[in-house]
């Protein structure tokens, strides 16, 4: 492709109260909020000169808006366009200003219904990595990741990576072959964009990058202390796939974050995709830990912007939903 | 009492193959290996300057052979003895030597059948702590505390605390204000021994202290790598009672090993023990995670020295065997 | 002796300035202010259950009025009184509430000037240990020992241990075999007071417990980021003495702290002092970094209840001030 | 440009013992022997899984015989190779396995002398990421950067940039804002390359990527439990420029090696190079602390290939060698 996809770089989702999800964004994970207004909260992490990786967007229940990619060149956008009209996916375009802290913005949904954008420029704002004394909680730095639930992996792995230039680090398949995840990155990590089999489009989580895995721990010390030791899913584990020191919670609304540190370098070429058998206990925690059912069949669904309404969702093609010793 | 008990000192307990006992404790869990024979493995933690604090005895099946408290003095020895004379309790006297590095012994049953050791004196050895280069795996720094389950805490406790000089920091209480399970200590942390309402006696786990947390988190994946993920059995977590950030993991003969790492210091007497409601989600472990089924159920049987026979066990007086939430 | 001296249990010194003091240690530090008037501030540490470990009183220059050591049993504290007119040393008692949150109190001087304080009781207050969203800074979790400069340091142990029940852990010799400093316990640590020779008395630093070695890194970065990295002095290093992981700071006042973790358990009677040469460059710090000249001369003068003045100082006994590789 | 290079790959350098190179980067720091002769060591980072990224071989005296990039395809080298010969600058090819695992080589040598390779394929083997049970010492992870003294930094780092295709993320500039150091990457990371001010070129040190600061912290007791100690130069710190957590250690030889962990991601084209000035003191340790002379004056030398003789050094053309508050 003659375009570059930097790297994944927010997320726009609903949450039903603002102040709740500050709480637990600002005070229990430690983002940095950059700016708000009564209906929306603007955060990132400690090392981010954006404005903004996560946009919370009040509203009456939970959804996802889209989920935004940053590109090295402002031509680059109108190739991505070409590239969507070509395969007569929807486009539409924003001007800068738009949205808060945004430039020019290609918005463009993928085969599978998820609303992405894609823009060169963010306003840009003080870096606070070195601003030690504001640090809380998780010590969130960075965005990572996001993870999505699609029918047909195989078919979505082809578009981002045949289309887009994405490249495979790790992928999960099952006993036939089929591929039931795989580990897509631009920027050389591990990923910038997951897709698991599922009944989807829908929005599994999003990762962010700890300094160090003691905040990891710190973390679920702190939010047991707040009183929300319920929003811990599963873990501190580490991942069999990919290396990462994890930990997943659910927002006030549900909506599933992953903390994340600890991956490895990807920018080799011949660095060939590692393959795990969807049923090998290592594959998901290393230690063997079982995720619980709720993390294979929960998710937050994404919003049609034309519409206002669900995107529409289809059923596996795959039939294995989970590892068969989870039950 | 006239006497001073240090602090709970060495356990001696059977395992099935002392190769790969070997395997698990000193390449996986980092003991240092005092010696061997053909019968024994003795091991120490990093900072131990006594011979050993885990004696492994080859045998055909699991058992423990005893729990070891040191004392101040050789004299505390005989004012032990006539305490337990007193109660009618068995006492039965060892002279040194006749067990591996250890001085004179005392061995005596408690009033729940757990055969006893009380000693002054052991072997010294080199203390390893700054041969940073010995390190490994889980970096096991020296012995904590030991836990047994017991038919009646409420009376365990008062044996140990009237008679022996134990002091509660912690304790667990039912709905009707019954005691559940209480931590005693000696040495000025949060335990040498807890005692935990179930069929008993038994041998619970033993727990090790390690230098923080890191090591912890480590030694799962040193254990995962060497293909022992199996015996994660519960955590890592953080514990409500006494704070102390932990995993338990299985030995190859299904003993249970604690990592313990992170209490406080006990030693005021205006110290008020804490109470904790048998069914707060985050008394044992504080970011809400449900201990398994099985860390309440299986624990090691304890061996008479006498008949070689295992020490006859009674069921629980409370009906309350776990947690609510725990199924 | 008859009686038991549990621990060192809080300093009380002089600061010119309780805002900018308030800053360093609560904010910088992350002790909790359990109180404060216009001329004290009162802190503990995160697991301390007693009102305060540290008082920092308003004055025009700097100045320890006492050390303070808790003790088993009111009873003690006559025994104590007797241990001190026998030896005809400055005795005196304070009622409870004489001072803030204080029981009975007896104050004495010891044989080098040092004005102690004994006593059984101090108001208890909210364990914040498990308060986790209140951790800042460096997050102290509780008073460890003090140091002091002494001009004899053999006859200072010599009373100490002799005569008010401390053991040694380690100590530094000269070449000629003279004792340069020694570290003396009585809580099962390696120390609750330490010596070392210079002219004296002065309080060379208090050491505070923390629970991890990251939280000492994270202290340097926050104090840096604050604008306070003027304060660090020495470290963060590995002392070769006590094993524990360190970093010495300077308050606004010039009052020396030290961060402190990772020392051994030392409640066996048959554990030898450890014996260090003060030429040993792993002795202070195991890595062979060089302490600065600071540290060696510089130290906070006592200062005399009755008179109000600095306690008279000596000139060390022993020629060496410092190892010979410290220019 | 019309070529694109990854990432710095690889160091060749001497050094006169190999048993005494071995235990030092192999027992002490933790890198994998991937292979061995008795003239070469080949070693790699826990996570690599490039044949290697450091070759030590036998020699009477220290030198560095080139630094090597990896490039993204075969056609970069030709494109390379006409660069470098229209700037008239020296370059030669290699057909694969000439040297140990290496693919077609083009050796080149920069403007300032320092010998460089450029190449797309070495073998791979086995990623040890996930062998936990081989995790030793410093556990170093992967190559990060190399940091060179060159005569003019500015002139060095045009090429670079203008040339190569490099981006600078930090600078340090003197008071009339000549550029005195430069940190230049490929990867989004901080840097692959740095440069500083001094007389060159020679090689200042390489750097490793650690996993996480507890790392680097056991480093330090591991080196100096082996007698390593004095191989310590400076830190353990975190750096201003980077952010990274750091320690700078002499090999048996006197070459420099970091350990450094913690920088942050650099892809976003609109992420303004920070600058830093000279005498900032938070500028090289974030702390404060000051860099010994040794620093700022010792490197190794370049090897010309060609004539197997030392590459010729230049004197600085900024008079100020280092900070002014380093004496």
């Amino acid at each position: 492709m003659d375009f570059n996809i930097l790297r994944v770089a927010r997320v726009v989702m609903n949450v039903t109260d603002l102040n709740n999800s500050r709480d637990f964004y600002v005070n229990a994970l430690g983002f940095i909020e950059t700016e708000s207004d009564d209906q929306h909260i603007y955060l990132r992490g400690l090392e981010e000169h954006c404005h903004h990786c996560l946009v919370l967007k009040k509203a009456v229940k939970p959804g996802v808006h889209s989920i935004g990619y940053k590109v090295w060149h402002e031509d680059d956008l109108e190739k991505i366009e070409s590239l969507f009209k070509k395969k007569t996916l929807h486009t539409e375009w924003e001007e800068a200003g738009a949205q808060k802290a945004l430039g020019r913005t290609l918005k463009a949904t993928d085969p599978d219904g998820i609303p992405l954008e894609f823009f060169a420029r963010m306003e840009t704002v003080e870096r606070c990595l070195q601003k030690y004394d504001l640090y809380k909680g998780a010590r969130m730095q960075r965005i990572d990741h996001v993870n999505c639930m699609v029918p047909d992996v195989g078919k979505t792995v082809a578009f981002y990576n045949d289309e887009l230039g994405f490249r495979c680090s790790e992928y999960t398949a099952t006993a036939d072959d089929s591929i039931w995840g795989a580990w897509l990155h631009r920027k050389p990590s591990v990923h910038d964009v997951a897709f698991m089999n599922g009944e989807g489009p829908r929005l599994h989580h999003i990762g962010f990058w700890l300094s160090d895995p003691l905040s990891l721990i710190h973390a679920c010390d702190v939010l047991a202390s707040m009183g929300h030791a319920d929003c811990i899913e599963r873990g501190p584990g580490r991942h069999g796939i990919s290396n990462a020191f994890f930990l997943y919670i659910r927002d006030p609304d549900g909506n599933r974050i992953e903390l994340y540190n600890g991956d490895y370098l990807t920018c080799d070429p011949d660095f060939e995709p590692v393959k795990w058998d969807i049923n090998d206990p290592r594959r998901q925690t290393f230690w063997g830990h079982k995720a619980p059912d709720s993390w294979f069949s929960e998710a937050t669904e994404f919003i049609d912007s034309a519409s206002g309404q669900p995107v529409i969702q289809s059923k596996a093609v795959l039939a294995q939903q989970k590892p068969d010793f989870v039950t």
